[in-house]
């Protein structure tokens, strides 16, 4: 028997699809795979100065248990990137590496949801959020993202939805799976509220320089009175998602307990991979030239897909300002069932999306994410099928 | 406010003896660490051919996000690894590779653990099952091994232990914190009895191949009607422990939902390290020529301190069988509280050690555990401590 723990977590969407697909590729068939957000499947890799600083690592013995909290030079490296990048103030205490953000958000969320809190999740949502809220027992309450609004929080109904069990608000900016850039006044509004309640905010940031125009503002910024837990990593920016190395930096002041629970779960699984740490600081250190490259390639992609996704009957999209994700809107009224949709696209067109209620049961329905980080001619493929798909249902 | 779960979660004994060790080397003094595990802050090294396997994983862009439920070709190497040396039959598809076997031990206490479930564990212990067990709210039980029988586990203990609400047996062999290597009969025993009783046997047989008269025996193989997980990576035998990358594998019928279970847990953080992963696959594929080395020198130390504290009046020592640790029993009526021992010959002779009850507080208390992985030197210096600390106390 399993534990209600297990019973009661929602599963991970973006995973749990490609099931069906394993199984049409076993009988022979090629999928074209937009479904998951990693850019090394695809043609990016690594950079090589990363690699470098691993292999340099692994070969100069960093193959030891590191200090759990993370080791105090890289800690020191990840503190200067935020604050340098940033604009921020964070002291290496207060940075955590960890595996991974998604290892930090299972920290936070281990540490401050106990049973019946509440969480604000932006509707739509990264699905992890749905799965670790739930894993603790917490209650997932989607804020509404206006579409009409290019995906911008609607304020209003973030206040609407506050209670006293309200624990924390996740903020994704850039984000996924709408890749819209919140503004700073939408960050400021929400930084302000959360600080008059004394609500965590966790800043998602893990996408903080894919912007196409330059526009990110971390919400930590805005309102110093305010309670942190701002997320980022190595998978999407650095182009290295395998190798399973992130951080949570804390900041603002009443964190301390927050901060000593994590560390706490943090000695409970030793230490995140050695030589990835110092891979890290070399990370945190490097010029981010580099990451032009991958945005002029990104933004070429991601606007190519929106483009042609407005040409089709039935579908509409807001233009995405980051990273590597559309949502798409189907406007058709008889292929409203987006998991439906997203089987029978995959089925009948080989085309592999994820459907959009796996990102919120209330705000992702109706919608389906894709993911542009194939090349050129597999994204004009994968298109010109989804046309014909919309032509024939 | 911190959630209940971490409330109650017992910390992890052996780094939180850390934190007063820091202090007095921040004062200037040289600390002669013999309190973790860790062969690689020693004279030991991850072997050059993992080395090797891992930097060809990193430039053959294996840096991607990997299968959360482990890359195919190296579960079967795992599975094939333990076939080959302990007389198993498992399939890959019940292999599940993780982030060092600490993950394995959270998703399967995660999954199988509800609150009030009893966990029966060895007494001593490694203190992970203590964490873990408490943080998913389950009851640690104590089993008794019994010092006088070479720390063997005392089966009419555990036969008087388990309730209806027993729902593991935690079995470590080689043992951590006592090296003793548990005989045939023993596990027989244990064996039938977890069987019987249709209790899930958690064997965790990280220092498999360390044993110092290749006297190893997987308690999986001893009934064919039980329930095992048993647990290896690559932190001892392949001196890779900051690579963070393990596994769990599964034996037994009636664990479908189980495993289900650690697969869902797994989903919802990715995967583990992807080079690492390849690493793994290339140790678990090795011939295991290269552990004889590695054998020869722990156990020259290992049984080198042995004789030492033997020798040293107020101490007695059962003879360890594999891998590095020693667990001296304090005879001395006035020393009895071993934490406090611990801190007084951390503050009086710079020697860390980990108090016993860290491991346990029925079995564990008035003992205190030594790592024997430093070179000789520095080994024989810390035995001249503890003899002048003893004599002085």
């Amino acid at each position: 028997m399993i534990s209600s723990r297990i019973s009661r977590m929602s599963s991970y969407a973006i995973r749990d699809i490609v099931v069906p697909a394993l199984k049409l590729e076993k009988q022979g068939h090629k999928i074209l795979k937009l479904n998951i957000g990693d850019p090394n499947v695809y043609d990016f890799d690594t950079p090589k100065f990363l690699q470098k600083a691993l292999i340099t690592a692994i070969k100069t013995k960093k193959n030891f248990y590191a200090e759990s909290e993370g080791v105090p030079e890289v800690r020191e490296s990840i503190a200067a990137r935020e604050n340098r990048l940033k604009g921020l103030n964070i002291k290496a205490e207060n940075v955590l590496p960890t595996i991974g953000a998604s290892e930090a958000i299972n920290f936070i969320f281990g540490s401050h949801i106990d049973n019946g809190d509440e969480v604000l999740l932006s509707g739509p949502t990264y699905p992890l959020y749905i799965s670790i809220t739930t894993l603790y027992n917490g209650k997932v309450v989607e804020y509404k993202t206006s579409e009409e609004n290019g995906w911008q929080p609607d304020i209003a109904d973030i206040q609407e939805k506050i209670t006293p069990r309200t624990k924390a608000i996740v903020v994704i900016s850039p984000n996924n799976p709408t890749g819209a850039v919140y503004s700073k006044e939408t960050l400021k509004a929400i930084a302000d509220i959360a600080a008059e309640k004394n609500i965590l905010v966790v800043s998602d940031e893990i996408y903080d320089m894919l912007t196409f125009e330059n526009n990110f503002t971390s919400i930590a910024t805005l309102n110093e009175n305010g309670k942190y837990a701002i997320l980022g990593g190595l998978s999407k920016v650095y182009l290295a998602p395998g190798w399973r190395i992130g951080y949570v930096a804390f900041k603002g002041s009443g964190l301390e307990e927050l901060k000593e629970s994590c560390y706490k779960l943090a000695r409970a699984r030793l230490c995140p991979n050695t030589p990835a740490q110092y891979a890290m600081k070399a990370a945190m250190d490097a010029p981010l030239d580099f990451v032009k490259k991958t945005i002029r390639k990104l933004k070429k992609r991601t606007l190519y897909c929106a483009k042609r996704i407005n040409k089709i009957e039935g579908l509409s999209i807001v233009k995405p300002e980051a990273a590597f994700y559309l949502f798409p809107k189907i406007e058709k009224p008889e292929l409203q069932d987006d998991k439906k949709f997203v089987l029978d696209l995959l089925h009948k067109k080989h085309v592999l999306c994820v459907h959009g209620s796996g990102f919120g049961a209330q705000y992702g329905k109706g919608h389906f994410r894709i993911v542009a980080l194939a090349d050129m001619e597999t994204l004009k493929t994968a298109m010109d099928r989804i046309e014909e798909f919309m032509s024939e249902n």
